[in-house]
């Protein structure tokens, strides 16, 4: 390929299918996409991408991403200092905040308890969050980890760490899917909906 | 999402939500994978993309792309000047020189003639392709377009157009793909296939 276009192209082409989403085909489509949408989508994207590089840094309180320390979040008078919620990774938190229920601050663990990763205590954030219960403000701990082996297996971890404190802790339910179709469902997600039925 | 994280990584979801292939979901996927790989792919790609930005142009004598007018590929010696290959655009130029059968010089068309679209002869660069036959030194014009209605129609139009310069002209053979079952096939490609069927 570098002989046909020259290596600056071959190598956007390389950077590209470096992204989740894309593979190499992908890529050179993706490429050919923005190099034709120039003025309207490359050079704003290597803008973007830019100010995201230079500007963006972890939250030294919560762990979430922002362009400021403490972040948004953090900062946000309105928010509820009583309920705090534990999220494996940035993502997860945005997904929460989607939902648009909670008003609540947050602690990114950074990842989750995984002997076979090599994934231990050390490596999650888990003082910071004993830390910031053991401050007084926190009423409730809500785990929102997700419903895998590995996220389960942490949530009772911090469970057990966050005893002392005397903080509530509670975990988001199991259940059917809001729109899902029980003949699609695994026996254990119908088994816990089952288990947590509520009255109509 | 603006009051969660700043504008800043937003607006770089919102422009990658917009490649092709990452749909918004995936876009905020990225853009976290982005994010924590700040420093082996975040900078170089939004370098490669500022790089492509300001440095790709279209070679004015075939219309590929490249850093340099004429392009890389116009200005190697060692190319065959007798057979020009007419593609659409520059993916299948890309993808015809991964074949690594030619050694041929290109033009790419721009697009196929499609009156659905209003895309009509003076759309495309069929008056440099007449011009490039013209100038005597190309003895076959291979037309490797998609074979679609439109592509096919194309086909014919540049055959009737380049028929008083009197030179050769050729179109990629129709059959089964390689590593193709023929239960999967249509019954075009099929015909086709018998129609072109070879001595073994």
């Amino acid at each position: 390929m570098a002989a046909i276009a020259g290596p600056e192209i071959e190598r956007l082409i390389q950077l590209l299918a470096r992204v989740p989403g894309l593979g190499p085909r992908s890529a050179r489509r993706a490429a050919l996409h923005l190099i034709r949408r120039r003025d309207e989508l490359l050079a704003p994207l290597a803008g973007a991408m830019q100010v995201a590089s230079e500007r963006i840094v972890t939250c030294s309180v919560c762990g979430n991403i922002d362009t400021a320390d403490p972040c948004t979040l953090c900062r946000d008078l309105r928010r509820d200092d009583s309920i705090l919620v534990v999220v494996e990774g940035v993502a997860d938190l945005w997904a929460l905040e989607r939902a648009r229920v909670l008003n609540a601050r947050y602690h990114v663990l950074g990842g989750v308890l995984s002997p076979l990763d090599g994934i231990t205590p050390k490596d999650l954030a888990i003082a910071g969050l004993i830390d910031r219960v053991a401050a007084g403000a926190v009423k409730e701990v809500i785990i929102a980890l997700n419903a895998t082996v590995d996220g389960q297996t942490t949530a009772h971890y911090l469970t057990d760490m966050l005893a002392p404190t005397g903080v509530k802790v509670t975990r988001l339910a199991h259940g059917v899917p809001v729109g899902g179709e029980l003949d699609y469902l695994d026996e254990g997600t119908l088994a816990a909906a089952l288990r947590s039925r509520t009255a109509l």
